[in-house]
């Protein structure tokens, strides 16, 4: 595990043992240990990609200075906000979406006991981010658009996952409402502002920048995100069940896949019909007939077209920029995902 | 209606409007609509007590000086603020809860078509919060300090509902888990803060104070906001359905009620093992006997005395504050209350 990583997790301890001793609240042992339980089981799990994010982009915006350990901390501490927004909207997104697994482990609220107190604690998982940012940064001068951009993202993201549950809604009485646009918008908020923007847009005001002045850094991590929803999209069909760690159910599940909707764009009329007839059924069937209409759109050749064309551009964007080492934020950021396999 | 109420409405639209044009968010048609139909299902449907307090409050504050324009459309925002915050926890809680009615229509996720979206729905209630709060005090002094208001209380109130769920888990299997401190706790987490102390404490801020000063109105708000809740506790077994506008089922549900904490309290062996034997059950013939318990026990005199100790105390309390205009709004919400039969 690189240094990095340790401090970063050494940290989550920190804020964790700060989280249960909150002042603001008179805790019982009992729901002292359930907050425990409640964020081992949901928040360090995953990749921790985003979070450690932060620190990464912070490092590099100070052109590769060692870091104090206050900047480490600091830095951390915001990388774990977001790790802990992100598991505030996977607790919630799995109930809404009747999820089994998550993270090779039951989804939180089938655990016995937890059920429907587990959007509480989707609620808890959120509101611990105000508690850690105030107990951190309230005096620092860039607290008040800390909470400002906390606040935006997270009601962006919302909202994209608004679109993307009353698009599945109108989409299952009529499949040809989905579109490019359409998956474009979804993807765009529901993904892209928090996962890309978020942690770069938390290292600037680290590092003292207004984020005012940096609306096209905003645009091309938005674009970055995009192009990674997309190659997500392609790989829960066309990636190696072994190497991504899931057996993709997208199309039985009726998602407004970037999949789809080339297909549904590059259909005849025999394979709109085709389309219509058997997207989003459990059957094999019928997801046979969809992967193999796949096929016949060469959809494999649309996306490796899709994937250089987005690389150059981005590439271009990012050379426009007038400051080196944001460049080197974006750059890092797109090499870790360009032409990924999981 | 009261003119005040009618420029409080009228804010309500401008609010919305203004959420359904946040620039933040490229609305598609579909989910404008949505998000209107929502709002107003869920948001201006119940007795906006808690919102109109804050005008209220603001006004006392300015020892009864006529409000400008602004002051109306500003304390009215931050009133539509807690409401918003009211309707986001009650849809959550709704779900929760398996609940059917809600101010006298079905639960918003009861509604064909909701469901589960009614999870996303809650937070983008939530949301709209510091949408309304960057949109109408960003330029403010103490926008910071409303802000962290906002937060602390939502914090708390989540703790609240945690230990209320936790505590009916854990009652279910053993009833003398339920006590007068951990009835205390939950009713001054989960109702008292956002219910009292948040009203107030938007108003002092508007008027320009520092909370931080406020400690004692603070504390005298959340004794009000625990006896509240009592009176509440009492008429849900002993109210008039026909004045309280609905039929109590504490006792059918398990919940950690003054009664039932009290009744535990005043048992001896027997009563404790009929206590035990009946609490919680559907059968009317289980409710009919903790109901005559209740009786034997004389909880309705016992509430009566505590409901004049409550007030003797708050009264006493509340003329020790130094400030006349200050112990005017807390008068009033004293007044509001005492006495009330629903």
């Amino acid at each position: 595990m690189s240094d990095l990583k340790t401090r970063f997790l050494e940290v989550y301890s920190v804020l964790k043992s700060d989280l249960l001793n909150d002042p603001a609240f008179e805790f019982t042992d009992d729901s002292r240990q359930w907050v425990e339980r409640m964020l081992d089981y949901n928040v360090p799990g995953g990749k921790l990609n985003r979070g450690l994010s932060v620190i990464d982009s912070y490092k590099l915006l100070k052109e590769g200075k060692e870091l104090s350990d206050d900047e480490i901390v600091l830095s951390s501490a915001l990388g774990w906000c977001i790790e802990w927004l992100q598991a505030y909207f996977l607790v919630l997104d799995d109930i809404m979406d009747g999820s089994h697994t998550r993270r090779g482990q039951p989804c939180w609220f089938r655990i016995p006991k937890v059920g429907m107190i587990a959007i509480n604690d989707g609620i808890l998982l959120r509101n611990h981010i105000p508690r850690i940012l105030k107990k951190h940064f309230r005096q620092k001068p860039y607290y008040v658009d800390l909470l400002d951009l906390f606040n935006e993202v997270e009601f962006q993201t919302a909202c994209g996952q608004m679109i993307d549950l009353i698009t599945t809604l109108v989409g299952e009485k009529d499949l040809s409402k989905y579109s490019l646009p359409i998956h474009r918008r979804i993807v765009q908020y529901k993904t892209a502002y928090y996962s890309f923007y978020l942690p770069v847009a938390c290292a600037l005001l680290m590092a003292g920048e207004d984020l005012e002045k940096h609306t096209n850094v905003k645009d091309i991590l938005i674009e970055m995100g995009t192009y990674f929803q997309v190659q997500d999209d392609y790989l829960d069909c066309f990636g190696a069940p072994e190497v991504i760690g899931k057996i993709g159910t997208d199309i039985e599940d009726f998602k407004c896949s970037w999949l789809v909707v080339k297909a549904l764009e590059l259909s005849n009329e025999e394979q709109k019909k085709c389309l219509h007839e058997n997207y989003g059924k459990e059957d094999p069937a019928c997801v046979a007939k969809i992967k193999e209409l796949y096929k016949d759109l060469k959809l494999q050749d649309v996306f490796a077209e899709y994937e250089s064309k987005s690389y150059e551009k981005l590439i271009k964007f990012i050379e426009a920029h007038p400051n080196q080492s944001v460049q080197a934020v974006l750059k890092s950021f797109l090499g870790k995902i360009y032409k990924r396999q999981k």
